[in-house]
């Protein structure tokens, strides 16, 4: 079945027979506060799985490659290995969260152009938010490198609001992690999920993703489940 | 003698006779923790003034054109007034301070390309570190203009430390502010002293600059003095 290669917060990465193809297990822990914070929600998993699977695939079908090559159970999928980019690419539509607090305003207010931020991926130091020439200095990517990722991310963005939309549910913020292939090419790739989402109803403006758990104000499964099943319904016909 | 119009922690504005000119007077008040430590150095305001005008009149003759217009006496001088963008503008060429606290490396390493940093001017909100998306949305400064601030910076950096070096001393990295005149040029503004750079002596490390009060390792003036001695026999064939 493969040898576990790595085992995150959220996922564990694992070898296949086919070289250059890894399998990702989705696993039911949510964690925050870097990790801090940590308990076990059964199915979570499933629901992570099927969603970054949908919506990769509806990527693929707008024009956004990634490391996605399909799934392969409830909660496992294939995915083409890559070198990932230490950097967390987050968009932001709606200002929320620590950046609210940072820039002294109200949470809710709409961005018109969406901000892309970097952040780099280190535990230790707390995943640092940098700037382009951080990202220079520490080697992190090339400058060609960071343009291909800002256009990425907000071409994502752009799709990914869409979809969203349709399904009721404002893209608040996300985070996108992006890895090199063998022949140098940037691919999309870890998760698309309300991990990694901030995602709010149109309607109630209802916090529909990690942050239930980060403060305690819901269930989690039943969250991720409303998610799951309003993509489905706005996916369905394809 | 003209009507106070700022009074900020180092200097005082006045207006003048002359439309669109201002005066600056130098204090002798240092802080630190913005603002919430305050020392009085009697004769700071002398150095930072000397230091501030030898530096604008050295980058003019090196073609940097700024605010100032021309010494009026040991604590003031004549600036062209102008709008203020709400942004510090810091470059580094070596890592010391946050950013070396930020990117877990250590003080003391070189920067090989100097790294540009934005940081929104708001003292209720402690400057907080900011990306240029951020510049856009909070309308600090429009996409050209950011252009322009970068390259100036970069700019003014690559002439004041080779004159520093010249005194013997690394310019670690250092703040600058920029301001819009009325026919919309942007146009270095402030200071640019001890009080606004790290200064580290060449041969020794020594640190030659407000580090010495934040940190409380040596006299100000005594450090400050030494600066302006060093940058006065360096430029003095002028
Ligand atoms: N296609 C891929 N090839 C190689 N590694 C990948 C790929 N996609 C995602 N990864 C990496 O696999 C790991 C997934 O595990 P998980 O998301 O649980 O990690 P984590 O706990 O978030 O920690 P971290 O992201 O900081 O490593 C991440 O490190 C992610 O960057
Ligand atoms: N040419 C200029 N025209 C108008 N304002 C200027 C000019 N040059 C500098 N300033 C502004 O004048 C003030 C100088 O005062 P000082 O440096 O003591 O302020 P401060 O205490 O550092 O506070 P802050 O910079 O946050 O306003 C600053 O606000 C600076 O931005
Ligand atoms: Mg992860
Ligand atoms: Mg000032």
């Amino acid at each position: 079945m493969g040898e576990l290669i790595y085992e995150g917060k959220a996922k564990q990465l694992y070898t296949t027979a086919e070289e250059g193809i890894l399998r990702v297990a989705y696993k039911d822990d949510a964690t925050a506060l870097n990790g801090e914070r940590r308990e076990v929600f059964a199915g979570k998993g499933i629901r992570n799985n099927e969603i970054t699977s949908l919506i990769f695939r509806y990527l693929a079908e707008n024009g956004v490659k990634s490391h996605f090559v399909k799934q392969l159970s409830e909660t496992e999928q294939l995915v083409r290995e890559v070198e990932i980019i230490p950097l967390e690419v987050v968009v932001r539509n709606v200002l929320a969260g620590s950046l609210a607090k940072r820039l002294g305003r109200s949470e809710g207010e709409v961005i018109e152009t969406p901000i892309v931020e970097f952040y780099y991926k280190d535990d230790a130091l707390g995943d640092p938010f940098i700037n382009d020439d951080h990202v220079l200095f520490l080697g992190a990517a090339s400058a060609v490198e960071i343009e291909t990722l800002k256009q990425e991310a907000r071409k994502i963005g752009d799709v990914l609001t869409e979809l969203f939309s349709k399904a009721n549910i404002t893209l608040v913020d996300f985070k996108l992690e992006f890895g090199r292939t063998k022949d140098g090419a940037i691919l999309l790739s870890d998760e698309i999920s309300p991990d990694t989402c901030r995602l709010w109803d149109k309607t109630t403006n209802e916090k529909l993703d990690k942050d239930v758990f980060r403060r305690n104000i819901g269930n989690l499964i039943t969250v991720y489940d409303e998610v799951l099943t309003r993509l489905e319904e706005v996916t369905k016909h394809v």
